[in-house]
């Protein structure tokens, strides 16, 4: 499709590690070990700054070729917010919490992002001519399904085909293959929202039952959009915790080659 | 489907909080500032303690219904890591990095998992009689798909039928709808592992653009596995972080209803 070269090949030579911030690794654990799903909270107020501070940090999570196609939507309108309540079936972790966002990812945005990229990095300097490159020619062939996703059997053809003698990047293909990549980036942005809220002494608690159509309704979000999960935000209650974390044994998960 | 009642109605009354684990919400955001996808690492290798305590980290992400759906592939071989930096499009991300990890998503094992919660659950005591239930008659209701995926038609005929007039949980449905519940929960684990990485002073780069059919052939995944990402770690080299991090103006992402 392209003879656009993305990576330039790797060098043999002794590499030098540069000094790299310093962060404090047992106050990290402390922060993943505390973090519990948390179904029922107290009636205490989260500060706007503590809400800022960490829909900033999801937002620093990493996004796929840097495309930021996630979005927060923070619900505070009290009617909009029960509403978001009983289409999370009105599960105590929803009704009980003092704020309550949807992680919203956008697929239909790359594009839009995409040209963003294309002018940002024209107007840095020194930026490399592979950099602008990557952003004209190889995003667009690994995003744009088409109108009406006409590139689709052609992407899935081609892509066999290509990667029959050499590797060849499979995914995003198609409807499906867009909303899996807008899916993931959002994830990580959660991730890291859920982790703050810790470290500032807060809990939440991610929702997937929920009725992501009237989700999207209330929000008023287009049909390509797609709700990657709404998460809960407050202080832990008592017994808002269901019992000790159950993990299975890390032997099933870990596989080293 | 089911008349089971999958959540008690929320009570109207006082809720105290209840002491949470101190964290050190600077010495957070100190992590995720300092996270970048750094494409080219040092030589320096990274601690088998640290590579333990980040996959831990990793797998105590929140995970969808707690099934854990996800693995973790550490590729340590010289001949398997050299096939894996290839299919990774041999990326200096990949090819300068000490470390290689492909974090998987297995939405076929929904299922052995399922099983085993509800043998923990019955070996634990004072567990409620709701959790089990919901191991029992809810996950099946909303991830078995059934032999070839023929309760999909039906799954989606009655999930919009039943949303009509009343929230009713959408997803997931059919072989795209597992597909995105697993790659969700994975990327949650990843999230985390890159986080901790930069916890304990090293570095990642998520990769995406990568073979995934190659990378499942390298691994022995069956074809019902799905990667998420691979993800490489090391030590910073000079140069290695492209440029300043570059985010469009938040006001794009963060909506408040």
């Amino acid at each position: 499709m392209s003879k656009v070269k993305i990576f330039q090949p790797v060098e043999q030579k002794k590499r030098e590690a540069v000094a790299a911030p310093v962060t404090d690794a047992k106050a990290f654990h402390a922060v993943v070990d505390s973090r519990r799903s948390v179904r029922v909270y107290a009636d205490d107020l989260i500060p706007d700054s503590v809400m800022k501070a960490c829909m900033d940090a999801a937002l620093k999570a990493p996004t796929s070729s840097n495309l930021q196609t996630w979005e927060i939507h923070h619900v505070v309108d009290s009617k909009k917010k029960a509403a978001l309540v009983e289409a999370c079936l009105s599960q105590p972790a929803a009704g009980t919490a003092s704020e309550l966002l949807v992680f919203v990812g956008r697929p239909d945005l790359w594009k839009r992002n995409n040209e963003w990229m294309v002018k940002a990095l024209e107007e840095r300097e020194n930026v490399p001519r592979s950099a602008l490159q990557y952003y004209k020619k190889i995003t667009p062939l690994a995003y744009d399904q088409g109108w009406m996703g006409w590139r689709t059997p052609f992407k899935w053809a081609i892509t066999r085909w290509r990667g029959r003698k050499k590797p060849y990047p499979r995914e995003p293909i198609g409807k499906w293959g867009m909303r899996i990549w807008a899916h993931k980036t959002t994830a990580l942005a959660c991730a890291h929202f859920m982790l703050a809220m810790r470290a500032h002494g807060f809990d939440t608690c991610p929702m997937e039952g929920m009725d992501s159509a009237r989700v999207k309704r209330l929000l008023n979000l287009p049909k390509q959009a797609v709700v990657t999960m709404v998460i809960s935000a407050g202080k832990r209650a008592d017994g808002g915790i269901y019992g000790e974390r159950m993990r299975f044994d890390s032997a099933h998960f870990l596989h080293r080659h």
